[in-house]
């Protein structure tokens, strides 16, 4: 299997310039159990990483396969990642989402001039291919494919850029692209820096996968449980392996624990994150024993939480 | 009177680098108004521009002067602000606040080794002064010195240097400082680019008093109405002298405006925006009639609400 390389991900960088923000490295003065920095991806166009890679994917596709447009699979924020991708082409765009996906991401995708398509959380994936098929569209994937894994990377990137003796890096792990194309970059820029995968307990199929050496599959009900709704995939094959080459160790949190870092963030921080986006954040603040002292960024992965939700974290 | 200038604001900036954050601008993708980027000073170390305008300040004092300590009074943010470049230098601070001001302002102070001593609203100039008096401490004000004017117009500079053709700036007035100071770095910079000040209806004195020419008084009991806790002082002979020059005009903004953009903030951009800080947006959401079309900046001025209060704008 060909893993994904530091210069596939300089290559995406070049395509999604312009299009994905080069979002801030934020030193963070509140933080008294180590320096912190926070990748604050939230603050992309999209609230949510999901563009780098999906960008990356649709930008790398030949013309005349572009052209026929794209279909993608996702629980919410690589559903606007490709629905925008696809904007930028000017390309039709089918998105096919779980129907317990929160309304703020299905209306923002929407917005966004894709066609919207809901099913069950277990039909997502036989769905958007049996439309890619009927329609001659091609799958753009959330995370099991090399150039959604190089976009993602350009994240690592930015951060081996602003930070080039960064010592811990804390990555949320769902699929694992972002953390397979971070790692990446990481381990080739920073080859001195830890880098951990961050799961809640809920959905901790990744640190099971790693302890026991091979992939393990979590039944999806269980995973649904998990409040972090932009974690709830498992790693392919593909990611499992880049996983295991990059990452040094998974932390992880429980749910009290990300509901207290995404208050953390909104009060100290200044930062709207989903829950799955703080929990990065709640690996830094409630799991210092499991994790090297030094020079720690933590990736907020998104910011598009339902407003009720945050309310009733911090109210 | 002698105005601040762009020298001074350049030599500010070479003061605060390494202690006050380079904010982002921030580009907008959902902002379907016309091209908004905004200006996160939320994201300072300190939640608020003020440390900008307080360390420059602080830097600028002869040096047994800084060493017997420093004393300010503020509505929040200065407090904070003068506390932490207090602590910079490693000098004595005493902070006068308002017995109104939010207790996360006044904890956040008190964390950053300050003694803080709490008065009714209309006593703290007054008591701050005579703090002075008796330990021999330098008054450093919020807004009322060339020095701390200098170091909120950095904000000018880094906008002009991040978006040298911007078109519209729009600024969160109170006592003036940080209009007059991004303003006069506006004015030298981007010459074609208007800058309006923004005020709640509720202590809208600027805009009366640039509309009859002289500054005016309005009662403090009136100004102490707005939710925008932030806003409720009013210009100096100093600011008021910088704003007439530097503005194109002021937009008011009602109660309902100002949360509505905090919760805009919040769900689009990803920001966490206090009610003072959320005023730009506001003119901008709710007032295009009375404002150039163009590439238009808000400036973010802080991010420290009470987790109630936005929860219930939330909610």
């Amino acid at each position: 299997m060909r893993l994904v390389t530091i210069d596939d991900i300089r290559t995406a960088a070049g395509r999604i310039a312009g299009t994905a923000i080069r979002t801030p490295l934020l030193e963070q003065q509140w933080a008294d159990q180590g320096p912190l920095w926070l990748k604050a991806e939230n603050l992309q166009g999209i609230g949510a990483f999901k563009i780098r890679g999906a960008y990356n994917a649709v930008a790398a596709l030949p013309e005349p396969a572009r052209q026929r447009g794209v279909v993608a699979y996702s629980s919410g924020n690589h559903a606007q990642a490709a629905a925008v991708a696809a904007k930028r082409f000017g390309i039709p765009a089918v998105i096919v989402v779980p129907d317990s996906t929160p309304r703020v991401k299905v209306e923002a995708t929407a917005a966004h001039g894709a066609e919207v398509v809901e099913v069950p959380i277990g039909e997502r994936e036989s769905a958007a291919y049996a439309l890619a098929e009927e329609r001659g569209l091609t799958l753009i994937p959330p995370f099991d494919h090399p150039d959604v894994i190089a976009g993602q990377g350009t994240i690592g990137l930015e951060i081996a850029e602003d930070l080039p003796d960064v010592e811990v890096v804390l990555i949320p792990v769902s699929g694992g692209g972002l953390a397979s194309g971070i790692g990446t970059a990481i381990r080739a820029l920073c080859p001195d820096a830890k880098v951990f995968g961050v799961e809640p307990e809920l959905a901790a199929d990744t640190a099971e996968g790693l302890r026991t050496g091979s992939r393990v599959d979590w039944p999806v009900d269980d995973r649904a449980r998990t409040i972090a709704d932009g974690l709830r995939s498992q790693p392919s094959e593909l990611t499992f392996a880049h996983l295991r080459e990059v990452l040094d160790g998974v932390v992880t949190v429980s749910e009290d624990e990300i509901r207290a870092a995404v208050r953390v963030l909104a009060t100290r921080a200044h930062l709207v994150a989903e829950p799955s986006g703080a929990t990065a954040a709640a690996a830094y603040l409630f799991h210092r024993e499991q994790l090297p002292v030094g020079r720690t960024v933590a990736v907020v992965s998104g910011g598009n939480i339902d407003p009720a939700l945050l309310a009733s974290i911090l109210g």
